[in-house]
């Protein structure tokens, strides 16, 4: 389905319209490293002169093809991407590093282009090696099946435990001509099974100086993909890249850039409720709204520690509105002086928590109907200041352990 | 049972000799707080001149009882301590601070001493208000009770869903004579349902000068109860006290000093164990030995993120040694500059990793066969210092779930 401001989620197999970005070819295949055969590798192109901004994973042992893609975006923009599902190439140690290169050379000896121009993601099992050689076998056919409607065959490639496709796209227009926006995601939880997990990749038309460009991202996921929690682990594999072909508007205005700041931190945020409505055993979608704060910092923490509580999302699956575990949870956050006396709690508009103890209003049948819909919004005011900071969770289900505790047996 | 080392555990019924200690009585009641019929209320007295040291929850909507019992400790030494299961009397405002004080009063009124030297504690449900006149009206039966060999039905009594009594024993000789210390606690799970939950009361005949006792217990609860995660979460009503009625050896010496702090470090290790062991839904324990850290913080914060990871503790639940979900929790867990080629990891004797790949040695049945194991030992060497911690924690079951979405439906 597409809403009215054109996001794009879907489940199941039926086609979705994504719109071709001018300057950027995909293409997807099976390299057969799912035991079951289905499509698990992507190749992207990009038109030369394009600009690309990335974020990575914090987690110390990044995968070895974080630690390249890193590298290679430092001394060149990039011309073609390599993506694979089914397995992170992390916990690989030195011999993994040489394997993403080996991918790379690859590409660059199809593409013509210096192996710095080529980008690799993996997402998957980890701890175990790509087969390489599978992996080069399909590249020239690969390579030969570029083509700028490719967004929803690689969106679907890069799968992995995922039950839906996550896919987002913008069209705008700005004082250069109008603009395409279009990306996909994976991920169904922060970190998936064994698998190293949230992996984006955005491309507009548009000319976007890179520092602005990595400044629009930079901000665009702090208030998305780092707003969203499903069991508050994080990956050795997450990248979101966002990749401006440069094949349309060249965006020079202040305002322009603004605009496109506006619609990437949209598409961002778009796909990064896609992934947690696709949390593992998700069966709720929860907003948390962290107002009246001293500081965004402090929202966030709050935000977070209601987010990984698992007593307040067991509560959420069971449709209880335990207000004393999201109460617990505000305090245990570690924000310095916070006085309990001042904090409120709101289920939709349902208050349910008056100055640290129950709304004098509150009935529990209240406050029980807001938690059996699917869709929830908690707000918790400190009661300290201006700031404010909104995330994005899902509860926890006993399907959530099935699932973990599954997975590779 | 009783192993070589004096610790107590037991479950059941049955009961399990607990050494009295000079100078504190105990007994327990029914005051109705719980609906059905059961021990839920204690009164402890401990001998004029005591000294006594306590550590309280850090979470900020501390409950009322915290709050009162911190302020009473700072002006006088405990005469009584009124402690009661099945509410937490958390999250009840100025109402509950006065519901506390009243009980307080009730206690220093029979006991004819200042309402300062009665220190109150609660654990059980949070948001409602204790049935304060039904407490008031088993008091005096309560207070005529008191007896030495109290500490196995006071045991009993603190339980919540607690499956098994908690209680360490400790006797050891000094140079001022033989010294005693018997402790109970509660607790099964960092913080219950929502329930507001680790209580421990420790007593002991030895003369201690306060400010030694404080250290020791400080100390004690760093090396137990803040080494143990169940689920991540911590509670509004967590207390650690320790009672040093001085009936018997007077500790001046700094030998015979050491030799308290030693013995009340492993009761609370023992006590702290048991909580672990009685973990809702566990059915692994586990001990983490975080080693070659280069502080003690780094080891205790990748110990913390490896116990408090769903993933791992699914992983765990499902016997599979599943080393790629350990290698990402090590990774995230904050530590600036972590090599991950300098990560070995171990599963009791099985190395699984080797410099952050899969250990060249390891075979996969091998691994599994540790994780079969109800007992299991996880040894991370960080391969920066001499820095080492150990840490203890459970897996992450469907019946965790379960008895968290069903707690209060």
């Amino acid at each position: 389905m597409q809403d009215e401001r054109g996001t794009v989620t879907a489940s199941g197999p039926a086609a979705i319209p994504l719109p071709a970005v001018a300057g950027i070819e995909l293409a997807a295949t099976s390299a057969g490293i799912y035991r079951r055969r289905r499509p698990d590798l992507c190749l992207m192109r990009i038109a030369p002169g394009a600009s690309a901004a990335a974020v990575f994973t914090r987690n110390a042992c990044a995968a070895a093809p974080v630690l390249i893609a890193r590298r290679h975006l430092q001394v060149a923009a990039p011309r073609y991407l390599l993506i694979n599902a089914g397995n992170a190439n992390a916990g690989t140690g030195t011999r993994g590093l040489a394997d993403a290169l080996r991918l790379c050379e690859g590409v660059a000896s199809l593409g013509g282009c210096p192996v710095e121009q080529v980008l690799p993601f993996s997402t998957g099992v980890i701890g175990e090696y790509l087969p390489v050689d599978a992996v080069l076998a399909v590249l020239p056919a690969l390579h030969e099946a570029l083509r700028a409607d490719g967004w929803q065959d690689c969106g679907r490639a890069i799968m992995t435990t995922d039950t839906t496709l996550k896919a987002a796209t913008r069209r705008f227009d700005t004082s250069a001509g109008a603009v395409t926006l279009t990306g996909i995601a994976k991920g169904a939880g922060m970190i998936h099974p064994d698998m190293a997990t949230l992996l984006v990749f955005i491309g507009t038309d548009a000319r976007v100086p890179r520092d602005v460009l990595q400044q629009a991202l930079r901000q665009a996921v702090d208030g998305s993909f780092n707003r969203i929690c499903v069991d508050g682990d994080t990956s050795t594999n997450d990248a979101v890249i966002v990749l401006a072909s440069g094949a349309g508007a060249a965006l020079d205005d202040a305002g322009d850039q603004r605009r496109f700041a506006t619609a990437l931190a949209e598409a961002c945020t778009a796909l990064a409720q896609a992934v947690v409505r696709d949390g593992e055993g998700a069966t709720k979608f929860i907003t948390l709204v962290i107002e009246q704060g001293g500081t965004t910092e402090e929202c966030l923490a709050v935000g977070r520690a209601i987010a990984t509580s698992p007593l307040v999302k067991t509560a959420f699956f069971a449709s209880d509105p335990n207000w004393g575990r999201i109460l617990a949870a505000v305090g245990r956050a570690g924000v310095a002086g916070l006085d309990p006396s001042r904090v409120d709690i709101f289920l939709d508009e349902v208050q349910i928590v008056q100055g640290g103890a129950r709304a004098v209003s509150y009935a529990e049948e209240a406050g029980a109907a807001v938690m059996r819909q699917p869709d929830i919004g908690v707000r918790v005011r400190l009661g300290r200041g201006m700031a404010s900071a909104t995330l994005w969770t899902c509860d926890l289900s006993d399907a959530y352990v099935r699932i973990n505790a599954d997975y590779r047996s």
